[in-house]
């Protein structure tokens, strides 16, 4: 399998990051003679992020691009060589450097579907030993990807459709490669776009950003521009000095305002100025550095008018200290007069940024009927999911040889499914969804209008369920180490994310306290568990 | 200045792994006039995390790795001319195509250091635009790995010196390179190794694994090693039915155990005996996969009776559910009868290894006195760092041209602290901390034996303190982009670290409501302070 060309190179993941345990496994296996085993394993979660009742698959882009390029180099071989034992068979370091994922089958839940306890999210089958490899990299592509995405979409549910979401959270993010899966996957949970140039670069996620404080502070007012001149927006026209009408405009509006001219801060004007040169058409103003009131917002002001004179129209103002949504509607005031007083309606409408430590809480009150916040910026609560801060993923092996396989354990909670098997989403007559299916791969799919009985997880019972329509889940992405069709656009699968939500029901969506969505095993799959699971531990 | 020769390549972190308004400011700066001024930033947190009175500082070495390697290619800039107004001058592009570090200086708290809200873990100086670049990368390579540091020296306070800690987080880390930066700086903080291979390639960390559940439970016992021959360990002596062998011996531990030969689960047997195989000198028994007492545990002392007969000595068990404290008692219990019955002294002291979601809590009770568990496998615990997962650092322009800067904003918390300033450290007679102290940096350095007066933060007065000794904090490591001398070795740090952490009072240690470490301003900061706060918005 040819190596795919590939801004990011091999450093998305490399064969090495991963557990020791694969490798002295890998060793084992060898040992053993069951190198080619065929063998599946699936990977899956135990329950729902959050305290919510879904989760949204995500990360499988990064694991087909990590599968193609899977191949250890001989520096990789050396290291092993280093850790393992000394008298180790060098037969088996000549087996690691042929291996690829030629021999390996991945089928999975589209990017942006909705995910539940116990449904794979990948199912990998090939030989034991490169399958067994693969365990701890899929494992931290998918988790955290995941989590992320799930995360992105629990925040636009509380933001709702019309507020604008954009993640900055890069600086909180687990290290440089932390920070470009938060915007990838942010994005596909429903955000907007992110500050991450990076992920815009690589990822195709649209960036934003304009000012921060620190651009503010290094400007004192003393600072004489090498070009203060502006031409009209429209091309025609002499070239205007900015920071003189700037000025003129300013007595105006302080003026208007009822604030002495020396109030505002002549640094941040000339900030701002420099800003509005630099970006004349999109020209947003951070407000806080100083005092919104008496500072950032006259001289916004000021500039804005001055640039409207010119034809130019702000995009924005930016809050990023205090109370966020009283400022907001003080601004939009502010705004609303200043646009009447001057006879420049569009500068009512400038949309108000947000940001500073934003959670699902504050979230919810900014999103409130009435508030007046247009976009807002959350960092910190979007890329480390504070809430619950890893979805615990696991990748458990269900068969080796055609048999099927499970673990017991000693604690009920963490025994496996067995077998090779497929699923199945249930739906009713009004296209609710009604419960997934897991079944064993060698039985019939279920048939839309015929009832079947099914055991929920979990339940002492067994139930009956007539389908109004069926439809399997799991898709086949990379057969025998070929990929089968191209994955989505990370925006297609950001849309079908949406679509996905769309579908479940507000009782299952809700944030707090949801009804859980039911995962049933087919009657033979419970028979199997029951029979594997009796036999205790023969 | 050269790229460093690096097997991390330019991935660890990339120019553009950044937020846009990073870039958005550069052309401000730049069509100002301004891209060359001499200007400061301090990079600092505002808090220390999990509610404790103290932070390691860590992540300098990943700093100083991505200076010397910052350069845009024309990738670079062509994305962001893409995402930069179009009619932006070309001589800003070029401007950024010459860009490097060869004039930024950096002074910084060693790695492993003590850090104190406030206090800054790095000064950063260089040409504005330069320094403003910076914020992000250096931000999103500080923050989490000063966090799990503190992170993990928090863990190995609560488990004393004696435990082996092992990091085993990866699979749930923010993506790889979260899985990297977790496990370099896990270890840093106090851990003994990390199961991350690449972290050992990459940094030297030491790495340990075994195996897992899907190993056992991939074999039946029907399997027939293709060679179950094994040579006594002095290589001396005729080769050995390892197989045969082991079969021998589970007779006689089940009857010592009161276990009828067929509940061991013979699978498992043939997983621990293709192990033992492999490492005949390394033998580990994970004994949770069906059930500890009645198959795991047999299984074990049968494979590691039989291997012992031939000179070799297992290493250890692994217990990964349920109860983890009770069962290590009576796994022990049993190592203990078994070794006497058979006569094996060694049997009795083989080290047991726990693991299976541990958190701070779980992590007491395990290492409590009367403990029987030797290693302690921890994962999300100290890769998501749940009960804080970021750690808030800020990056905050302190001076322009040799002019103080300050924000001061709607949040007094949020107010930054002006000027190029120096630290140090006051003692007392006894060797312990007073407290830290900022000044200017043209200001004379305190003295060992004088009297002098400060303003603690958040004090509403003055107080004077006399320090037996003074240490300076902030140390040269890169001076116009050349680094001053080498970074000590990892496991240098770590010691750094232990020895740091010694010094620190059990109340500032303490990990629940401890005292508060004080940070004081010398008067002039203080009077700097107060000037350009009471300036207001001026």
């Amino acid at each position: 399998m040819a190596a795919e060309q590939d801004p990011e190179g091999r450093a998305a993941a490399q064969p090495l990051l991963t557990d020791l345990y694969q490798a002295t496994m890998a060793l084992g296996y060898w040992r053993a003679g069951r190198a080619w085993d065929p063998a599946e394993f699936e990977l899956f979660f135990r329950r729902c992020p959050f305290g919510g009742a879904f989760a949204l698959a995500a990360g499988l882009r990064d694991c087909v691009r990590f599968l193609r390029a899977f191949r250890l180099r001989d520096a990789d071989v050396q290291f092993l060589a280093s850790v393992l034992p000394p008298d180790t068979d060098p037969a088996f370091f000549e087996h690691l450097r042929g291996l690829d994922c030629s021999g390996v089958t991945v089928r999975a839940l589209p990017e942006g579907s909705l995910a539940f306890p116990g449904v794979p999210l990948l199912q990998v089958s090939g030989p034991l030993l490169v399958v067994q490899l693969l365990e701890t990299p899929l494992l931290c592509l998918v988790s955290y990807a995941s989590l992320i995405a799930t995360n992105a979409a629990r925040l636009r549910l509380i933001a709702g459709p019309e507020k604008r979401l954009l993640e900055m959270g890069l600086r909180r993010a687990q290290g440089p490669n932390g920070g470009l899966t938060a915007s990838t996957y942010s994005y596909l949970g429903g955000f907007d776009g992110s500050s991450n140039v990076l992920a815009g670069q690589l990822r195709g996620v649209p960036v934003a950003g304009t000012l921060a404080h620190s651009f503010v502070t290094s400007f004192s007012g003393t600072e004489v521009p090498p070009d203060p001149m502006l031409a009209p927006a429209a091309g025609q026209g002499p070239r205007v000095d900015l920071a003189a009408c700037v000025e003129a405009w300013l007595e105006r509006v302080c003026a208007h305002l009822g604030l002495g001219i020396q109030e505002p801060h002549p640094g941040e004007r000339a900030a701002f100025v420099a800003y509005a040169l630099a970006f004349p058409r999109a020209f947003q103003g951070l407000l806080d550095t100083y005092s919104v009131q008496r500072s950032g917002l006259p001289n916004f002001l000021a500039v804005a008018l001055a640039l409207g004179e010119l034809g130019y129209r702000a995009v924005g103002v930016r809050l990023d200290s205090g109370d966020l949504l009283q400022q907001a509607r003080e601004v939009r005031g502010r705004l609303r007069t200043t646009a009447a007083q001057f006879q420049v309606p569009w500068l009512e409408l400038v949309p108000i940024a947000v940001s500073n430590n934003i959670d699902e809480e504050e979230l919810a009150r900014l999103a409130q009927e009435g508030s007046e916040v247009n976009l807002i910026g959350i960092g910190t609560s979007v890329v480390t999911c504070p809430r619950q801060p890893s979805l615990g993923c696991v990748y458990k092996l269900v068969s080796v040889g055609g048999q099927p396989r499970m673990k017991l354990t000693e604690d009920p909670e963490k025994q496996t499914l067995p077998g090779s098997k497929a699923a199945f989403r249930l739906l009713g007559s009004d296209g609710s969804l009604l419960l997934d299916l897991l079944q064993l791969a060698e039985e019939t799919p279920p048939q839309a209008g015929q009832e079947l009985r099914v055991w929920p997880r979990g339940a002492q019972e067994s139930c009956t369920v007539r389908p109004s329509r069926v439809e399997p889940l799991l898709q086949l992405w990379v057969q025998e180490g070929q990929l089968c069709e191209p994955l989505p656009s990370l925006a297609d699968s950001r849309a079908f994310a949406q679509l996905s939500l769309s579908r479940l029901s507000p009782a299952h969506k809700r944030l707090e306290q949801p009804e859980p969505y039911q995962v049933a095993l087919s009657e033979k799959l419970q028979a199997l568990v029951d029979r594997l699971g009796a036999r205790g531990p023969q």
